[in-house]
């Protein structure tokens, strides 16, 4: 399952896109706006950064940001099938945040898994 | 520059190696004793998970875990020069852990950006 981005929990998407952009040679590929979040996807070569930006106190980002600052926030793999990887999930008794595949930013059908079992990491299938 | 790896702070490397190979398809590539850990790499295909368990209660791994749990802890980009990459940074005033490249995992020579320069993420460069 190939990596496909990290998303990174931020104050000001803009500033750090910025930064990134040319410090890491990642490109702005895509914006919108998004379940209370501005998210500014930035392009490695073979994958992502999503930064998002809470746009909502009551969002889960503007959550985080409170608790832990900014940061990584999430690891998200790509699968061609988020059902087959959800049971897979399951068959490991690995918690899961969505029973099933929801839309995520980009168009994109997503699952979390839960961090409490799998190694503190929020782990996001991700199907284009 | 793409992404290389995930580095991830855990308390057993082994058991969350054994959950990641299946649950991610990520079977493992590497392992060593580097630095007070002990390091294990998963290969997903694109890139890496390096996960980072402390065999010593002073290496930076151990605190990390201390303070924060077991997750995340850095992202590697790579690049076929640290030397400038480390330059750049310079120019965008990011404050640098590493002022030049040092030996890292693995064989490679890496450099690591001071994360309240770089939006709470802690950057690795990495050349193979």
């Amino acid at each position: 399952m190939e990596f496909d981005h990290a998303g990174l929990a931020t104050d000001d998407a803009d500033a750090l896109a910025e930064l990134y952009t040319d410090l890491l040679d990642a490109p702005i590929v895509h914006r919108e706006t998004f379940d209370g979040m501005s998210v500014v996807f930035l392009d490695c070569g073979n994958g992502y950064f999503e930064l998002l930006e809470p746009l909502d106190d009551d969002s889960a980002i503007a959550k985080y940001l409170d608790r832990n600052g900014p940061g990584i926030h999430h690891l998200a793999l790509e699968t061609d099938n988020v059902v087959a990887a959800l049971d897979r999930a399951r068959e490991h008794d690995v918690e899961l945040i969505d029973d099933e595949p929801r839309p995520g930013a980009w168009g994109h059908s997503v699952a979390f898994l839960h961090p409490g079992s799998t190694g503190g990491v929020l782990i996001e299938f991700v199907e284009h």
